[in-house]
């Protein structure tokens, strides 16, 4: 069964971007094979925000090889080449994991994983701490009504550049 | 040399009290040696709320054989039983730095660490992650406009409860 992951790299205090929506605190482990966790996915997740800002700096999410999808009420399809734009997350989802496939990357941002987390179809937190605090910015999961339980499920130390990866399962 | 060690349990989103203030979703891991740990201090600082929440719970702060410095700008020292009351965090800490002792306990809340990582008093942050996405609260260190490079020094997994600590030297 495929499963949505997400995956993100975070600052100590829990900030996904910094106050500008920019990534440059984010520390490159020479040890992280970031080939090898690409390989485990075949479809990526964002939100308005993250597609907005990835297509503002790249011209778009360029992720080879894989699917992207981009959840909102507001964008044209057929302004957003390259990807599929929803306005319905749960069905969308429940048609995706349907299919055989790789697993799924929600990519971000934190309001889409909040969305996700809520219907109950986020399968794994993935978090990537960052030896830094940013003190402010776009959080891991913006405000949400409910506290939601974890299980550690892997855990691994970047010894070169202090970063810690965990992995959690929800629930 | 004594040092100032900001040590609190947090959620893997950046929280170390819930929206009501409430911590009962702390973990308290069997492997996780407290008498041990308070053997490192001798005294402990506390931020203005923080005092009052743990005097409105418990009358106030309870840390054997430990000196407690509570810094705040309204609060009448004849008010506080038990602990000095400082307004002046700078003054209090070189004082304090200068005499030989354990090291220096930063208890919380976010504001005080805010404040004295600001003037440059913080050594080491010290992170007990809990398996757990709060979705709101109390920030781990509330709006700084400034981001603050770390480095890893220590870590530790607590297998029966999935709880992270991470030990960080500022800078």
């Amino acid at each position: 069964m495929r499963r949505v992951r997400y995956c993100v790299a975070m600052s100590l205090d829990g900030f996904i971007a910094d106050r500008n929506g920019e990534s440059d605190w984010i520390v490159m482990d020479p040890d992280i094979d970031f080939g090898e966790v690409f390989q485990e996915f075949d479809t990526v997740l964002l939100g308005r925000k993250t597609y907005e800002i990835t297509r503002q700096k790249s011209g778009g999410p360029a992720m080879p090889g894989m699917q992207t999808y981009v959840f909102s009420h507001t964008l044209r399809p057929d302004d957003c080449a390259g990807v599929v734009v929803s306005d319905d997350p749960a069905a969308t989802l429940a048609e995706l994991t349907d299919k055989s496939g790789k697993d799924i990357w929600l990519f971000g941002g934190g309001s889409l994983f909040s969305s996700l987390l809520q219907l109950g179809l986020v399968a794994t937190v993935e978090v990537t701490v960052m030896p830094v605090l940013l003190g402010g910015g776009l959080p891991l999961l913006p405000n949400s009504a409910a506290s939601t339980k974890l299980t550690l499920i892997e855990n691994t130390i970047y010894e070169k550049t202090g970063t810690v990866a965990l992995k959690y399962s929800v629930g």
